[in-house]
Formats: C-alpha cells, structure tokens, sequence
C-alpha cells in the first residue's frame, strides 16, 4: 500500500461527537432529498416535453444547486465515524444515502455472507433494455467487500474477475456475496448477482464474481479496531 | 446468446428518421440538463444547509421531476438507430448524453484504440478521496467494449478481469484500451486508467483490465452491418 493511499484516507476518515439520533435525524432529511433527485435523473433520460420546458427545467436546477451549495463541503464527503462507532461512508457510489447515483444499496449482512434486493431502473442501462456489465461490475465489488468486512477481514479490492453468464434484464435483482478463504492479508470472497423473474420462478445467476480483498496495514496494526468502523474502507 | 436476450434488445433498438441536425439538436438540449442536474447530484452529497432549506429543496425537485414525466418513455432509453447511421444509447450509464451518473466520458476511438480523459468528482467515491474500485470496473468495462467495437469486433462482455495496482485519487484520469486478439468469436481486449499527477509528472497506471467480448449472433449473421450502428450493444 504506498504512503500516499494511507495519507489520503486518514485526511477523510473524519472522527465526530455525533449522537446516533443526529445521525439517524440527518439521514431521514437528505436522504429523501437524494432519492428525489434519483428520480429527477430517471426523468431527465426518459423525458419527451419540449425544447422550451427542458430550458426552463435546467435553469431551475441550477438554482437548487447554487442554494444547496451555499453552504458545504470542500471536498468529498470521505467517511466519518460516530463516538459510537458508525461509519457513515455517505458518498459511496453503491451505498451512500446521499448519493443519487447508488441504487442505493441496502445491505443485509450476517457474519457469513451479505445479501441485498435491489432494482435497477433506466440509469443503470447499458445494451437496450439490459444492466450494463460494468454497473453489475460496480454493485459486484461493494458486495463482496462488504462479505469480506463482514467476516471481520475488510480490505482493498486487489483483484476482481466477473463472468457474465447471460444478460441481466432492468428491474428487480438480488445481489449475494460471501468468504471464500482467508490466506494472510488476502481475503478471497464470491459473489452473484440474480435475476427476479417476473412469472415468480426462481431468480436465477447472470452475473458470477471473483475477489481478492487486500487487508490494509492499519488494520494489521490494530486488530482490536471494531469491525463496524472499517466498513468504509 | 439466450433468446430472450435477443428479444428484448431487439424490442429497445428502434430505428428512426431523425436527421443529423435534429439529432444534434436534441443534443445540444437535453445534455445541458443532464449536466446540470450532474452538478445537483454532487450538491446533494457535500451540502450542508439546514434542515428546512433541504426540505424545500426536495419539493422543487419533486416538481421540475412531474413537468419532465408529462410526457415521456414508458421504459428505458434503449438505443435508437438513425437513417445516416448513427447510434444513439443516450441513457447508457458510461457515455449516455442523457444520463447524469455518466461521468459522461467523451470516448475518442481510431481503429487500434480507445482514449478518454475524464474526471471523476464527489458522486464516484468508495474509500475516502479515492475513485470505488467498482467505478473504475464500469469505466474499463465501457472502454474495453468501445475498444472492441472499434476495431470492427462489437461485443457483450463475456469475462472481465480487474488488478488494481494502486488506489485511484478522484480528480483528472484518464482510460485507455485497445484489442488484444480475436479468436473466432471472441475479442480479447485489454485496458487501463491512469491517474494525472497535480505536480504534472507522468500519469501513471492505477488499475489493469482484461476482457473477453463475444460477437453477437446477429452482428455473425450480417457481416455487412455497418461498425456505426453496433456501438450500442
């Protein structure tokens, strides 16, 4: 891991006093703000009025961005972890409550393997009509570096393989990921994306992924670090 | 290649009669909302307004949301097919003019291979300040087809293979990749990011990626079809 990755990480992984209600207050008011504007991006792709009303559309974005803006962060939002021990890795691209670009996920973890349903509507397109391979790609890589932090052995993704066994239609999906072995620092874990299929048989894999998760060294240096404040890494 | 695979791309494959100017204009239209609410998108996570502001802001959303749905597609972008023969997959989640979680990346093709520089802001974040490994498996997975569509070989993924060599910083990078070799039906391509150095020093490569693409049986079946009118798949 060069010192540089250790430096940027740290610089974000913000500590803070905040109690679990102010945590869960914050969350229930920009969270539904974030999924709003999830449907606004479904609109924006899916969308046939007129030239005029898109101007119009536009410019009043604009001016929510600029009242949003008003007051905020520098940069990204990094991860900051509560005096009782919540992680909250609120701009990750897969499950970050206020990201508009994450499904978002919502993950159902247990110390053998994470499970989470989930859909995936027009945003998430890549062939007409199908998921985008790299979308299960992405979804792919949360889910077994989750199954992985969830075992106790969180890590940077060091390698990830993924074969696409058949098409993965939009709508509604089933991702599960879990501990394959551990081997040192390495953690190897499997995943699967499912399809749900509309006539109720049983989903079935589109989507099979590989990968090995890379414990990082303050971890290694710390073994008594709770589990729940490296979720974020 | 199942055949429900081929029915449903084939049902969101629409050919049209819009002319190149229309095209462009729809363009020149649609895709400066798609940036703006890109920019809302960003607000959302580094915000921090009160409450009350937040909660006004969601309203408005909720209502420029209603105006674009008056009138709109009933299911995703899909790809649509011009009479001049251009291709337009504007809701891809890569490349899509329409589509506000698409970086967007303006891919720049010749027949040996693909280039693109990009930057990647707040929305695409895994580990704190650092690019989800998962996006960077979405952007390879895109260049690597565009790669293979461009020397002629367009394909759906088969089998994907990332190494992550080291930890990609958000902020300016940029993708490169390029056809490996061709074996029957498959097209082994093979790319990389690179991450640009603020001190202007030599991008250097953060993570490798190889993968198969498999020609579709349609694209076997009519070997006169135009390169153009393949990229979206």
């Amino acid at each position: 891991m060069p010192p540089r990755l250790n430096e940027t990480m740290r610089s974000r992984f913000v500590r803070d006093d905040a109690t679990d209600e102010e945590i869960e207050h914050e969350a229930a008011t920009v969270g539904p703000l974030a999924a709003s504007v999830r449907e606004l991006v479904d609109a924006v792709i899916r969308t046939e009025v007129d030239e005029a009303e898109i101007e119009d559309v536009r410019r009043q974005v604009d001016a929510l961005t600029a009242r949003l803006r008003a007051k905020g962060l520098e940069g990204s939002y990094g991860a900051r972890l509560s005096s009782t021990g919540r992680v909250r890795n609120w701009g990750n691209a897969v499950i970050g409550v206020r990201n508009a670009l994450a499904p978002p996920l919502e993950i159902v973890r247990d110390s053998e393997r994470i499970t989470c349903d989930f859909t995936l509507g027009a945003a998430y397109e890549g062939p007409p009509g199908l998921v985008h391979g790299g979308v299960s790609a992405l979804i792919l890589d949360q889910a077994l570096g989750e199954a992985a932090a969830a075992g106790g052995r969180p890590g940077m993704t060091g390698t990830l393989t993924l074969r696409y066994c058949e098409a993965t239609p939009l709508g509604r999906l089933r991702v599960e990921a879990e501990i394959d072995r551990v081997e040192g620092v390495k953690t190897f874990a499997r995943g699967r994306i499912l399809a749900c299929r509309e006539d109720g048989s049983d989903p079935t894999v589109t989507v099979e992924a590989e990968g090995v998760f890379i414990l990082p060294r303050w971890a290694r240096e710390k073994p008594e670090h709770p589990a729940a404040t490296v979720d974020a890494i």
